[in-house]
C-alpha cells in the first residue's frame, strides 16, 4: 500500500490457522498499511512451521506497506493461534524469541470474538474447516467443541466430508442408502467405491473439508444421506448456541466458510439470535494487543 | 523348532497386517518347523516398511526352524497382504524383486477365508483393528467393508474407540449423555476433556483400537452410549453377514480379537450361522501357494 506513517506504533494482527496465516499492518490510528498471507500455522500440526508461516506473513505485510524487513523489531504483535488453547502449546508459542517488540499470544478463538464484536464480550460459533463454540464473557473463556477431526468438529467442512464419504462407502456395499454424494464425489475425486480409498488414504482435515461443498449441493437436492448429515450438524450447532448464550455473552455471531449455508438449518431462535460480525479476527488481534499493551503499560 | 526335514521343498506362509507381519515354515507334508514375527506390513502404510517386515518375520521363521538365512531361495512363498485388495498396491507388491524361489501374493482376506475353512469357498467376518466382509466362491472374491480408518471399519476396534473419544468429547462440553466411557478413557490416557485432543492428536487407528476394551467394558455394565456402539457396530456385522450369505460360501466364520465379545452383539440367526475357524491365516497362505503352485507346474 506504500502509505508509511509519519510517527506513532505500528501494530500488527496475526490470525493463524490450521491452513493459512493472516497478518495485517495497522497504524497507531487503526489505518491498514499491508496485508500479508503465509502458510499453515497451528503450532499442533508443527511448531516450526507455524514460526515460518508467521513471519512469512509478517514480512508480506511489511513489503505491502513499503516498510523494510527490519522494521518487524519496532512492531507491537497481537497473535491469535489455533491450537494453543492447548496449554502446552501456548507455552511452547509464547515462550518464543520473537523478532517483534512485543508479542501478545491468545486463540484464534479470541482474537475472532473480540474482532466480530469490536468489544471485550461476546460469543462466537465457528463452521469453516473446523468448528467450534466460543464465548469471553467477563474475562472467562468458554470454549464447546473444537476437538479436532477426526473425533471432534462436528458440523464442520471436514466432518462433513468425512460423512460424507462413510456413506458413499457404505452405499457402495449396498449396506446403507443410496445417495447424490455418491456421483458428486467419485466424479470429483475421480473414483468410484473402494478406489475412493486410494485417493482418502492419506487425507487431511483440508481435503475432507473440500467435499463438503457436496453435501450442501445435495441437500439442496432433497437428497435423504445429505440432509441427514446438515440436519445432524446443525442441530450440534444449535445445542451449541444454546449453551453459549447461557453464559450471557450479550452478542452472538457465526463465522466461517460455512456459516451462510449453515444458517437455514440452525434451529430458527438459534438463526434469528445471531448477529454479522463487525471486522476481521486480524482486527480482533489488535484490539487484544493494544488492551494488553494498556494493562502493561497501565500504572 | 531345529527340526530340518531331509528333503521336499519348503513353503513359507505370510500373513501381513498393518500392525505385524507372521511367517510360518512348513515342511512339504505340512509340519510347521519355524515361527517368526515382524513388523506392520501393510503397503498402504509404507511398501519398504511393508517388505523389511516381510523379510524380518521370514528370516526369524527360518533361523527358529535352524535353517541358514540363504535358504530363503528355495521357499515357495505363500502372501496374504493387507491393504493389496487396492489394485496399485497389487501390483507394486507383485512386482517386488523378492528373494523367494516363488511367491503367491493374495489378500490377507483371502488367505484368512482359505485357513479359517480350509476349503477354496467359504466367508469369513472380521473384527479386530480393522473390520471387514468377505467371501470367496467360485473363483469370485466379494469384499464388503474394510475400507479404512477413519471412513470404513465399522465394528473395528479402531472404530469403537474413535466412537468412544467422540462420546466422552461430546460429554466434557455437556452436548451428549454422561457416560462411564469418560472414567475409563479419562484414566488410560492420564487426560481428561481437551487434553484427550492433546493425547490422541495424532494416534493412528491401532491407538483407537487400545481403547476398544474400554467400551466392551462399559457396554457390560448396560452404560447407554457404549451399548449404542456396540450395538450399531453389531447391526453392521450383521447386515454383512446377510450380504456375505447371499454368495452361497458354504461355511461362514467371524475372527479377530473382537470376534469373541462380539458374537453375543450379532443378531441370534446371525450368530448362530458362523463356524469355528479351522486354522490360521498363515496356513492359508500355504494353502494359496500350493494351490498357485499346482496350477502353474500343470501340464
Amino acid at each position: 500500500m506504500g502509505k508509511i506513517p509519519a510517527s506513532g506504533q505500528l501494530f500488527i494482527g496475526i490470525d493463524g490457522g490450521g491452513t493459512k496465516c493472516r497478518a495485517r499492518l495497522f497504524s497507531a490510528d487503526d489505518k491498514i498499511l499491508g496485508t500479508g498471507v503465509g502458510g499453515p500455522a497451528n503450532p499442533l500440526h508443527g511448531q516450526s512451521q507455524a514460526k515460518a508461516s508467521i513471519l512469512d506473513a509478517v514480512e508480506m505485510a511489511l513489503a505491502d506497506a513499503g516498510l523494510a524487513g527490519s522494521e518487524v523489531g519496532n512492531l507491537i504483535a497481537g497473535m491469535g493461534l489455533a491450537g494453543v488453547n492447548l496449554p502446552s502449546l501456548f507455552d511452547v508459542m509464547d515462550k518464543w524469541h520473537h523478532p517483534f517488540k512485543k508479542m501478545y499470544l491468545t486463540t484464534d478463538l479470541h482474537i475472532a470474538c473480540l474482532g466480530a464484536h469490536n468489544s471485550d464480550e461476546g460469543a462466537v460459533m465457528i463452521a469453516g474447516t473446523g468448528s467450534c463454540g466460543y464465548s469471553f464473557v467477563n474475562g472467562k473463556a468458554t470454549i464447546l467443541g473444537g476437538h479436532g477431526f477426526p473425533f471432534g468438529d462436528k458440523c464442520s467442512g471436514a466432518w462433513m466430508g468425512l460423512e460424507a464419504v462413510k456413506a458413499v462407502l457404505l452405499a457402495s456395499d449396498n449396506l446403507g442408502p443410496a445417495t447424490r454424494l455418491d456421483d458428486l464425489i467419485s466424479d470429483h475425486l475421480q473414483a468410484k467405491g473402494v478406489m475412493i480409498v486410494d485417493k482418502m488414504g492419506a487425507a487431511k482435515s483440508s481435503d475432507y473439508a473440500q467435499l463438503a461443498r457436496f453435501v450442501l449441493e445435495a441437500a439442496d437436492l432433497d437428497d435423504e444421506v445429505a440432509v441427514r448429515i446438515m440436519q445432524e450438524g446443525a442441530d450440534y450447532m444449535s445445542a451449541i448456541a444454546g449453551k453459549l448464550w447461557e453464559t450471557a455473552p450479550g452478542r452472538m455471531s457465526l463465522i466461517g466458510g460455512l456459516s451462510g449455508p449453515l444458517t437455514p438449518w440452525l434451529k430458527p431462535d438459534v438463526a434469528a439470535s445471531l448477529s454479522n460480525p463487525i471486522s476481521q479476527p486480524e482486527f480482533g488481534a489488535i484490539y487484544f494487543a493494544r488492551q494488553q499493551y494498556a494493562l502493561a503499560n497501565a500504572h
